[in-house]
């Protein structure tokens, strides 16, 4: 059960409206790695979890990002005040209006559709969604989910603060930035907390596959390091060759069909087979226009005729 | 730049078709830890990555999802290889198709809408999106996020494997299940390569905030662990108190406001001041109906109504 | 600032575990008219809301709604609670997880993807977003949203009370569904508090278009009602007349260009002019096949065609 | 069946192009309140009910939002028409065009993608999807939904009135907004020529719940008015209390299992559990780097050093 | 299985750093005509194809686009350097980088969620989805799909072109934007490859509708074009005739009901009816305040007032 | 403008309900290629349109979706009118309507959430979005994405023919499947009504690129066909050349840094760079437990393990 004081867990104190600071803000409002992702991935977590003490951190932490949530709507309503006030009772002329809330597309948004309360959504005007939730039910997994949504969420503010030199916005920004960091620790003990937490889950993997390193992008710049060097990895560098763990593989797919599937599929690839030999005109062929073999094999153009073409009319007769 | 073999870096062997299963597996294609999901957080990290060594990781690693991405989308399409051609022949009976292809909304889907193919949703047919990646252009972030994503993708691999018996099918979730393993070891090694990582960023966080713990859930089932107690924990647990560096705070919000904002607050907020006294008639008292008061204070109903209430017409008469 | 207690605002005692019905159940955790979105409604208003009445009603409503989704969630969870351990356990044999979560699509997902935690999704697996969320910044309008929105939660109550016979989840759903009904009373409440709120905002209408009413659909089953009939309506029937407030419209748009956008736009349209008189030849045409003609004019068929056709091979030879 | 007629139901007569009032305009093109959203909500509504009258009144108003949606879609064209001719012949400089386009991503988009044409997209680039839409199938639902949609659609519309001065658009624009009003009265007459309408639905609320306020939002700033307070309503103030209608309840959640169920939990619980007493070492000890404990608890740094550490290299070594 | 070699398939030489010129770029990056979207519409039909001309070129076709995708996000990491740096290092003053990503809520979005590496999202911001992906499984369709998804990419390179200067980044879109030709050209041929291919799919259609041409919209504009007069064309004007094909047809719609089913819906019908002679007093009628009437029929103003009113208080009281 | 009459373009008459197939035709109805994103595409493209031809063209096939989306919906609307009326009165018991609306997760979204009336979903429950719509405003490629939506609708209507065996449910499909193949003749014919439509766009491709196929998937099942091969083509199949009209190329990208930029940089590069020869211990080897190495290379497994493994508790512990 949740309760509530009408008292922020950090003073917000904004020095002068400003509805574009106020957008950006927005990132950690209604954005990707926002307060309200932060709670509502640690409440999911909690609501699930077995392990009494995980249980009772996870739902520390998600109350605490529901009062971070408040604060940065807080600041974000700060720096709406004035517009939306003008906005709203229309005490600045059409001009002054326009040019107050049309910074860009989110702040336009901001002003029209919510009237400058804070919405739900990113600093490009995105709604959130449930999408940036990566919960997955098994700790050993959640918990480093946790750790890297701390690490997001901790960058996150620290670019936010970097962009404003409001001192009362560059201290609450400082505060909630920090309390990630302080998550992050929490998470880090939680997951180090289980005896046995790599990898993640139950099943163990495939010993022959689970010290390959594969080298699948090669050419200059082809580098070494502990990732894929070193006495544990053995490294896969042609490609060609079959895994030596995939006996009599052939790199095909296939699947055992009944004669009713297999008479349907016969009967679906003649049908629409293509003709290998064919030189069948077709629709650009007659679109091409008049001019034709605009750009056909002849015309030996070159890579500089987009300069001067995308400014000539008559570079758009064909061909010349 | 890519090239393509078409040989399958794993071998796909599927038993018999099954089109209920392959949008089962849908999930580790067009899903939130699928294969896209995978490369594209890769890749995006590779194209502005900096590091020489970490650079080619990245384009390593994302290029193998690619591949990996082609396993198990070929699962899928063998898995609905009979359906396909049964209904794009119209071999079957209506009524067999239903069946078929009906099983859910998503098998409906994928054989309506997709044709078999395999397309790019997860297994409740939800459309892939890019919200799925993480990625935050910062070495000591990603890292920690790819980290957690390659975890995530552990454990729905287990998953799957746990709910089909077709071996050809097992074997190859078994090979990508223990990539990520794999692959998960590299981007350890990768986080670990960077001497300076945590916190993440640059900037150190506040230094009275970083080791405090609020006890935000209380009652009956608090508990301690090393993620709130030991040295370096400074537990809160009186929310109402100020917090000691948030010297003079008071918990409100405020923003200075030049006179033009104040005017039209004052304005806005005298023409929608609500009054504390009234009791207006309302909306719900005009659509109670003759019957009245239907759910007011008189009525002493209590929890058990709902049950007979829900079954029979008479208790739909308000309460008497 | 929140605050939490492990005890939930209404005890849950669910008698067995159904997979299937805690899918169904997510409508109220992670859909449209579900608990988070109530909850978010009221948050995102109360932080910007200026008459300090309804701020903390708002709040009030907003933290009850936080518990709701507690609740709801509870329930999810004990209902997932044996298929969660047996698929993580891997205690089932492959054929029975592969029944036990196979439901529907949303099912797979819950226990693949979230591993049998609550998801943010709903019914059909479809990922909450804040597009739920309608607040506009304006309390005249936005209570009115609010007293909607109850309804809404009040009847997709009423409709989970109705499939589901386990006597502990029907009074938990039967308190979520009355909490409800009586915020939709005090939403009404604050509306009516509000002296002048209709029409919403501050700007009046244009009076010779307020009582009009369009009589767009016409033909058989045009009715009257207070709606559209009695004093207050003055009815368009004619959609062909001008309407009278529209002095000297004549139902064009237009736009005044200067002469560089006039020419450009004069060069456009000559470019891309169509020729009515053309009978030219088309792709279709190209690709109608060597029968041709297949669905041309000259062909007498009929609608019963289709079902014979749709069963015969012969039948797909063109216009036999 | 729908017709059409090439004239508007109201004359569109925009002064000069201007693309970026356009992409403010779409928000009633392609935006939540907008009229497709306006004419599907209806749309869909008719088409399912089964009262005559309503069916007709629900068909009309969607129908006339069509016309509605002509209107602004054409406003937003005429304002786009400069532009896309310069844009499609490149009768322009690039450093002209980049800046013609370029105000907001929005504009981008609207020029880049879309060519100039009205993309079903909001004032922020975000497309149009039916997650706007809160048809239930219940009339006493539905109708207080539309009377809220009304309402939000005529506050957009009165400040985008607000930020324009351009004479014809302004006019078009209040003709919009006021249709909006009259619509929302046709609305509001349908429901309460419901007679019984309130609680919407059909089950009637548990009597104990129904006139309970709980104050989940205290501390100062708590406030009485008439939605919570007078002879209707009961105020639980003491959150830690067991709610009357409870009766036995402890604030759990409890749920039957079978003995398969069971024993897989305890294995699943086992297997996971945290250990309260460890001190581990983790990753963000391994990560804090050679200077070690930079937020450890030692380091008693203030609020402060935020500001000044953001701008200082030598400040990133650890606050020694 | 796919491979990678670091060196791009074009190379990439920009001017300068332009954060705001990377945001529109990003159209072809994570936009819907983007590569991305390229990539995957071709590589999730070569799966599935079972002709292995088509499967071949579509995954040759499939392999380039990724390539591109990584030449157009080297473009966009090249412009974003500079921010990207200054950012992170915080090398500039506050009002810099506000300055440097605040052109645009999508170049805010880019620097300070994504790091300025390149997001998967258009040049709104808003993420990529799979919805912009059309397979379908069937080659007539598909190819057809291919064709026009080629003809969007180039107009969208084409825009794009025009818009820049930097002749480094000029010649690399008109590479990419001459690919999206060549591949246009390839699927025509393959397309016409098939003998026949019109109507796509098996089944024909039903004759009698198939030259049916229906002039739904009328009035002042109708036009005739080879679209709907000429031999092929029969052309139906007047709607209001029952169609030719469609006998005994009445345009109701109509379903069987069983007596359980018809009973229920009789009682719903019954309880939800609407008093067509009902003048209720509604909510609007409770909420237009005392001055009452504010929009009542008595009240002739005309559009003009909307003008006067939205500046002067006064014009809120009712029609003076 | 619009105008409606109650009577559909074609008569509807279901045999009998039957939710879930209600569910698998909302394909058409709110899904990718339903009808309304057929109606907007064409509507949204006609009101930009300048050729008077085209515009009455597009104006005429967008009205008369709207009309398929009626008869669309008309059907979904009857096939749910039993379970409907059931689950609003709850004249079924709960066990029976539980069967009568799960048949999948979409059937439950449709009753619960939508109350049977028809939601813009589709067939898996995912809302409509416009990103279905692919307008660009530039008819020779609008035009061409017409034609191939046609395809794609036209596919679709004819899998739905094929599972259903209501004779009166086959026969409305049959229409509109026959509506959507005279619609792309329409659209064909307009497109070569434009006399030069190929390239589309303005601006010519540069020729060294526009005649090559670059063969970028290779091994096995290499192929030729028209597509690739014949005069027209110059293919590319060794991957590694530079192309020869990339002069100089060497295939990096770069961009030309001023003095500050180029400073942020390197400090970033210093501050993030890796250590190639490093060999940290990481957190996966801090959380691989006691047994340790449970992957490590030591443990010569295979892919048989995988097996047994997920089903034997003992194979848990590490390598036994």
């Amino acid at each position: 059960m949740f309760m509530h004081n009408k008292r922020l867990q950090y003073t917000v104190r904004v020095s002068e409206p400003n509805p574009k600071l106020a957008c950006m803000l927005l990132e950690q409002f209604g954005g990707a790695d926002g307060e309200l992702a932060a709670a509502m991935r640690y409440f999911t977590q909690g609501l699930a979890e077995e392990d009494p003490g995980r249980k009772d951190m996870l739902l520390d932490i998600a109350t605490e990002e529901l009062s971070h949530l408040e604060v940065i709507g807080s600041i974000v309503t700060m720096l709406n005040k004035g517009a939306r006030a003008q906005l709203t009772e229309q005490q600045s002329s059409e001009a002054e209006l326009y040019q107050m809330i049309g910074a860009s597309g989110t702040s336009a948004k901001e002003a029209i559709l919510f009237g400058g309360g804070p919405g739900l959504i990113d600093s490009a005007g995105v709604p959130w969604t449930a999408n940036y939730i990566d919960s997955r039910g098994e700790p050993t997994v959640d918990l480093r989910s946790n750790i890297a949504a701390e690490s997001r969420a901790k960058i996150v503010y620290e670019r936010l603060i970097g962009i404003t030199d409001d001192p009362g916005i560059k201290e609450a920004l400082g505060f909630l930035m920090t309390r990630e960091v302080a998550h992050q620790k929490s998470f880090e003990k939680a997951l180090y907390a289980i005896e046995d937490n790599f990898p993640p889950g139950k099943l163990p993997g495939v010993e022959a596959y689970a010290n390959m390193y594969v080298n699948a992008s090669q050419g200059e710049g082809d580098m070494r390091g502990p990732w894929n060097s070193g006495d544990q990895w053995e490294t896969v560098d042609d490609l060609n060759q079959v895994l030596p763990a995939d006996p009599g593989g052939d790199g095909t797919a296939s699947v055992g069909l009944g004669p009713s599937d297999a008479g349907a599929l016969q009967m679906m690839t003649a049908r629409l087979k293509s003709d290998p030999d064919a030189d069948p005109m077709t629709g650009a062929d007659l679109g091409a226009g008049p001019g034709a073999g605009r750009t056909s094999k002849g015309d030996q153009g070159g890579a500089s005729d987009i300069h001067s073409a995308s400014r000539r009319a008559d570079s758009l007769t064909p061909a010349e």
